[in-house]
């Protein structure tokens, strides 16, 4: 599907020629109710950041041919058809810094049945769009979880324009959710999963982590047994290895509000661990906000890889546990009663980076969880400049995953998701 | 793609057992971010107009089984997917009056891995559905115009979610735009024929009118000659023909304030006349505000029809006409630059019903254009409490084919022509 923006978000970037940066481009959608013929568009005037570009100057790419706007007057076989994208090339010297701009359209197009005085019609069109900069060397890896697309997944987005939203800003990983995205799960067929594995091609992306549950209270009456849950980490164990995942993060029921995993994890990990390695898939438990990394639940997983001295069971941290500032707009998420307390989950932990840095040899994942990162690249409540200097000291390279977990307004997911890699990319770059 | 609302435009209508009306019915998307086990439902409260229904009493249709919520509890092998629907059957003996309804629900979900005393947790959703009842005897025919759609097909809708929709609301006709809704035009490739052809098929659906364009000013240095407009012409009767439609509306340049159309028209048609008979495609003229039916463009319409004795040429008449007033919402489509007076084709020509009569003979196909329909199914400016009757009067079977042109905020479109259809279909119940 196409962005309902007419300005969409993919597809902004800076345009290098000759090994220099001579402008920036981005792509529109026709605004028009019609499909028109080439020679029927008039200009599109451009204002980026303020800065006035008048209507004759920038290129138009239609249809992979890339025309001035005299070509295009005079052409007789190009078209902007509705449900294809113009790129919009603009001269402009060393381009446009990363971040976040204000970009203001005005496309012109003659319509012949309008009556002449009025028929030069023009369609106007705003974004703030993202230019993510490029990964920097070192070892971190940057991923997006599709969870920072929920609700407009299979609304305004299929998969595969996720799969192309992470793609477009440069990230090279992608984590899901097994029971969010795997149509037919957990038996999705045969040409689903060819599906899958084309669109990794496609957008040269690597699977990463795959989410899964154990709901233990699946039922009103009773709660699983171990060997149930077994069987559950085992299903998404074998379906996340067929789709190329190397990670399964399973979450279990919980028994408090420290979020206690039910007491059953210990047994359905430990019968799964064999399988586990046999498929080279590391089972991740989720080190989650209000859970801290000192704390007995932590310490528990800990000890079962010690105990067990396994190397296909490791940490996975959700960067909510280091908000510094409480997140206050509930998504609808995590809703709870209106007579309830604010639950303490959103409470911020402030978990120390020193702790983190301490148990870093078993972090296999960082989810990189954030609720807002604002229009100056500020992230309102994780503090990056602390989480990943420290993650480049110690040399660990793994994962970042973004996982945005904020106001599901359309479109937000994509946007900040992008602003979430502009800042953390901009911060590993200092030091790579 | 799914409505991005939980509670979906498709879907609601009166639920009939045994001959008799018990309830009704309408769908959600999962509101949550993974899809579940039934067993993890917990009920739905479904307050209609202000009528309250427990949680507990609606019947739940999940992936083609309908179950109560007990059921639902003791479930193992149903699932609430991401991508898929569940159908909420609410009792209510006599259902509810066509129109539109004021519709609230609190969804109930247990979600085992938050802490126990928060783990129920509720999604709420609102929305305002259309009930739009069945077409009555009769002659007249219900169709809609893809147009209705615009800024929502490609974004929020593919084509056959459009299809989709319309069959939803009952209609039985698709008129579409040829440059618009083809991908590929003016070749789209075999495949997409194919395709196109199967939709119709699935969601019985008669292809109606297509609609085209001669844009005469496709250049700037000179005209479109009458035979560059008649191959323009005949390649949309080839393509119309080959796509299942029975009429084609040429758009022509115009020349006026009073949309007189570029002086090639004639022989750009009579050109086309023979091909029209041989596909048996009639070719429609519009009679689009600011020209009524008495003046001069219109008569040289009937003009010709009656010089060529040709049965492949007719009137389209597009309900505008007789708006009785303006229409304020200026759409994106009909801006013109703020120094521009208001154009003339938006101010209200209020044309005599009788005039329609008058011409009816010469009718093929009624574009039911309006651009308000409101809470009351009341049309702010077009009379068809006025139109309706005439045509019924006068014998006239032919299409009425809902043409939404107002404001496009996402989903309006689809929205707006059920009311259309609600308040069209009422009216004509009446007297069938």
């Amino acid at each position: 599907m196409l962005d309902r923006s007419v300005i969409q978000s993919r597809g902004f970037r800076n345009v290098t020629e000759g090994g220099r940066v001579t402008g920036f481009r981005f792509q529109l959608r026709n605004p028009n109710y019609r499909g028109v013929s080439g020679s029927l568009l008039d200009g599109v005037e451009v204002v980026v950041d303020g800065e006035r570009v008048p209507d004759h100057v920038p290129l138009w790419t239609l249809q992979g041919r890339t025309l001035t706007l005299d070509e295009l007057r005079a052409s007789t076989d190009v078209r902007w058809q509705l449900d294809e994208l113009a790129t919009i090339t603009v001269p402009k010297p060393g381009g446009l810094a990363a971040g976040v701009h204000q970009l203001d359209v005005v496309v012109f197009l003659r319509r012949p049945y309008f009556p002449p005085m009025v028929n030069r019609t023009t369609f106007t069109a705003s974004a703030t769009p993202v230019l993510v900069p490029p990964v920097p060397g070192g070892g971190l890896k940057f991923g997006v979880s599709t969870y920072s697309y929920t609700a407009d997944i299979y609304t305004l987005m299929t998969m595969e324009d996720v799969l192309a939203d992470i793609a477009d800003m440069g990230a090279t990983g992608v984590e899901i959710l097994g029971e969010g995205n795997i149509p037919g799960y957990p038996t999705p067929d045969a040409g689903w999963v060819d599906h899958w594995r084309t669109l990794l091609d496609r957008y040269s992306l690597t699977a990463t982590n795959y989410g899964s549950w154990v709901d233990t209270e699946m039922w009103h009456d009773r709660s699983l047994t171990a060997e149930e849950g077994a069987a559950q980490i085992q299903q998404d164990l074998r379906l996340a290895s067929r789709l190329g995942f190397t990670s399964v993060r399973p979450k279990f029921g919980v028994t408090s509000w420290d979020l206690d995993p039910h007491p059953i994890w210990q047994e359905s990990v430990e019968r799964s661990l064999e399988l586990a390695a046999e498929l080279d898939v590391v089972i991740c438990p989720e080190i989650h906000a209000p859970t801290p990394i000192k704390h007995p639940v932590t310490q528990a997983y800990v000890d079962f890889i010690e105990r067990t001295g396994s190397d296909h069971f490791k940490l996975l941290v959700d960067t909510g546990i280091f908000n510094t500032a409480p997140v206050l707009e509930l998504s609808e998420e995590i809703q709870v009663d209106d007579d309830e307390e604010v639950p303490m989950h959103l409470r911020p932990l402030a978990v120390p980076i020193a702790d983190l840095v301490e148990v870093l040899p078993h972090v296999h994942f960082i989810q990189a969880k954030f609720a807002t990162v604002d229009d100056d690249l500020h992230d309102l409540h994780v503090p990056w400049r602390e989480i990943i200097p420290a993650l480049q000291d110690a040399g660990w390279s793994g994962w970042l995953s973004s996982e945005y977990e904020g106001r599901r307004d359309p479109y937000r997911g994509g946007d900040q998701v992008r602003r979430s890699h502009a800042l953390m990319r901009s911060i590993a770059a200092e030091r790579s």
